[in-house]
């Protein structure tokens, strides 16, 4: 959801190299059915959710098995052309943008099953399997895939952008999710990191490496994730707050106290106008956490007293109950749509989100200075955040046609990036740099720890074809 | 505490590169009295609690500041002269051994706590400081460092080994504990990885890379790690079976359902035999589980019940309790003195210890077949294990006058290596590749996957200086 203030500073990034007629030729040999130049297919694959712009990739292959992906990698570097992966299309950064030109690969059709071992509590999937799908296909084991970052995105793009969401607080991001992978390298070779066993020391972490490299150092064809017992007994409840700082400040004492919180998340009055504009319901328009408890019916329950308890002493109100499934689906998408409940509440506007991440303790400080920002600004804006983790976004809701708001909405996210690290936080917690936020990225990692990132970069893909112009300039 | 047939295969490894006397000469004149090349010294940091065997370095700086690591290492880049950092001097597979010569790096001094962030569950130490120092420094904050690798390693090295220990089955690994590093490079630069935030999708995982490098790709000189709040109730208790498989039978059924246990440890009564006689206990000489749960006095109380259930289902006796800190301390301190106990039960013997770890649903399949062999193997051994992870060691004590038993043990280890990766798990849990499992790495990982270490090595480390000849051979 992230936009620059113009796509000026992408100018240098985007430096299309020709596609040879030759390799388009080969490709369509190989691949038939499974290849398409079609203006409309391949406008389709060169964007994402964010709203950053480039020219098309020049052709798309619809992978279907890893011997797939591994022939249209050989032929790329045989013609020195970048390849892109595609999962869901659901990145936010500008991550699928052919910035540099090539050729699309799209994985959607890869995305079967391969293995439950429901009593290792892990599966290998294929990339191309979203979350939902995923999550229908072992519905019958009683385990659940947690990672839930709102939209429906394929497992190997949310490994690839260390994706992570609501329930990250207490079962971790992609980062501590992927046990292992399949991938292809930039020659077209396969390697496997990483094993099925939970803990190992052996040699260097290449999935971490590869977890969150966003298609710069290999394409994912098999990835094993990390399942979980799905709780015995879950409840959620929503609390309002006379201020963002009250419920921020039981959120920091609840994470303080290791309260083993499922989900926690912030809406500030904004979002719940929009919300329940949106939505049709009628919610209190005042802060509110969302929470989730997940364990043992007495473990629950005693988890839920002692955050009411310090609910309580911030003047939180009406700590509600939603224990049927129901009412927990219908909370839930609620928080799911406030970004679409946003974008509808000021027709025609872009929204503009951040993603920041800050210790707990800062969180206070970072949001309401953020807040007092945005509100000076006049701009229209709401806020929502896995607070939990300390995660949280902004979503500024500008008038395209309107200069001066795009200005002021990136000034703000300049603004809120350059407190965060200030404040020993991120540029991003969950979406990832992509093409927007190469220099935030320098700003927060320092340029040794960014010219470490080229030279692993370079010794892995020395022709620079695995989706290249993303994270840094090289 | 692994050690090969013969030290022959070491040999292509053991090929010193001259330390020229000009750049010994700088090291004394820059450090003074924190240099020394007595041979005493270099001996002690020549040697870990491994039984391979090279060379001592030709000297050993004793580092006290950043600074200090950074002139250190600039000067062995200027001479193209290995680097080896020295903790706490416990690593087991031969991490220390200066096979290729060079200096040793001892960050003993560097000992202190820089910054604790009691809010944020985070602290900042110096690499030189041990768990138990650190454990100690931050007793009055209510928190504690949870991973326990048996000895009292530094934290710097433990990072860089991705040690784990008891604890892992709750608290995770180093892998999951390290937020952020300080790291001095190959060129003697200073770069920062990761941030205090939870969670980042800030560019590639430098901090993950890091971790598990043994020295290979940088030295860390600042370490950010994890804090949990200490369990408001802990309790312990010991349970014997009349089997080994029955005991590995109520651990996998425990994970399975999800029972958050604290720590599970499984000694065999061959260890139990050896621990009664060396503490003077008088535990039943069966195989028995060690388990400890961490939690609400209501929430420990219902996990052992879960426990206690399932044991009894698999004939499990006498489900002890520890449930003073002095009971729990006395249990606590044989479980680790089990190497000890076993290595007097054979005077003059020497122990090799194996590592491996498997999916958990494999575990009995992989301990039971290797009990088996090396009950058929007439050699004396032990049994210990992490089994909520999958991970076991045993230690087969052998007489180092008779090459025969030494044969024996190694093959029984490369047998149990090969049976874990087929069940697919990793040669190594917790101690890392060092000089002995290089070759187990390359039939875990696989060619292609060493090759991709290697050039992530050659890129960071060109002149191939730090702790060169670990891991894999160039």
């Amino acid at each position: 959801m992230n936009a620059p203030a113009t796509t000026a500073h992408l100018q240098p990034l985007t430096t299309p190299r020709p596609v040879p007629q030759a390799m388009l030729d080969a490709l369509a040999a190989r691949f038939g059915a499974q290849y398409s130049a079609a203006q409309a297919v391949c406008e389709q694959h060169g964007r994402d959710e964010g709203s950053l712009q480039a020219p098309p990739p020049a052709a798309v292959v619809f992978a279907e098995s890893t011997q797939d992906v591994q022939d249209a990698v050989r032929l790329a570097a045989q013609y020195g052309v970048p390849v892109i992966p595609y999962g869901a299309g659901s990145s936010l950064e500008g991550h699928l943008l052919a910035v540099q030109g090539g050729i699309s690969i799209d994985m959607g059709r890869m995305n079967r099953v391969l293995s439950v071992d429901a009593d290792d509590l892990t599966v290998t999937v294929q990339p191309g399997i979203t979350r939902k799908q995923l999550n229908e296909a072992i519905k019958d084991t009683g385990l659940f895939f947690p990672i839930d970052p709102g939209a429906d995105a394929s497992i190997g793009g949310m490994a690839a952008t260390r994706a992570s969401g609501t329930n990250a607080v207490r079962y971790g991001t992609m980062r501590e999710n992927v046990l292992a992978l399949e991938v292809v390298t930039a020659r077209g070779e396969v390697i496997r990191t990483g094993t099925r066993a939970k803990k190992s020391s052996a040699g260097y972490d290449l999935t971490r490496l590869m977890v969150g490299s966003e298609g710069t150092l290999g394409l994912f064809t098999e990835v094993t994730v990390r399942l979980y017992p799905l709780p015995e007994a879950v409840s959620a409840a929503i609390c309002s707050f006379p201020t963002i700082e009250a419920a921020v400040r039981t959120v920091i004492q609840t994470i303080q106290l290791g309260v083993p919180i499922a989900r926690v998340e912030l809406i500030d009055a904004n979002s719940v106008r929009m919300v329940n504009a949106h939505s049709k319901l009628r919610l209190r328009e005042e802060p509110l956490l969302l929470m989730e408890f997940h364990g043992s019916p007495a473990g629950v329950q005693e988890q839920a007293e002692v955050v009411q308890d310090i609910a309580r002493e911030w003047d939180g109100n009406a700590f509600e109950w939603a224990t049927t499934p129901e009412e927990r689906t219908r909370l839930w998408t609620a928080r799911h749509n406030a970004y679409f409940a946003a974008v509808q509440s000021r027709p025609g506007c872009k929204a503009i989100s951040t993603d920041t991440c800050v210790p707990i303790s800062r969180l206070a400080d970072c949001l309401l200075d953020s807040v007092a920002e945005a509100d000076a600004s006049g701009i229209p804006y709401f806020l929502v955040g896995h607070v939990g983790d300390g995660n949280f976004h902004f979503g500024y809701l500008l008038d395209p046609a309107v200069p001066a708001e795009r200005e002021t909405a990136e000034r703000l996210n300049h603004q809120l990036v350059a407190r965060a690290l200030r404040l020993g936080g991120t540029c991003t917690g969950e979406h990832g740099v992509g093409v927007h936020k190469m220099g935030f990225l320098v700003d927060e990692a320092g340029e040794g720890a960014v010219e470490m990132m080229r030279a692993i970069k370079r010794a892995l893909d020395p022709q620079n074809i695995l989706n290249p112009g993303k994270i840094f300039a090289l």
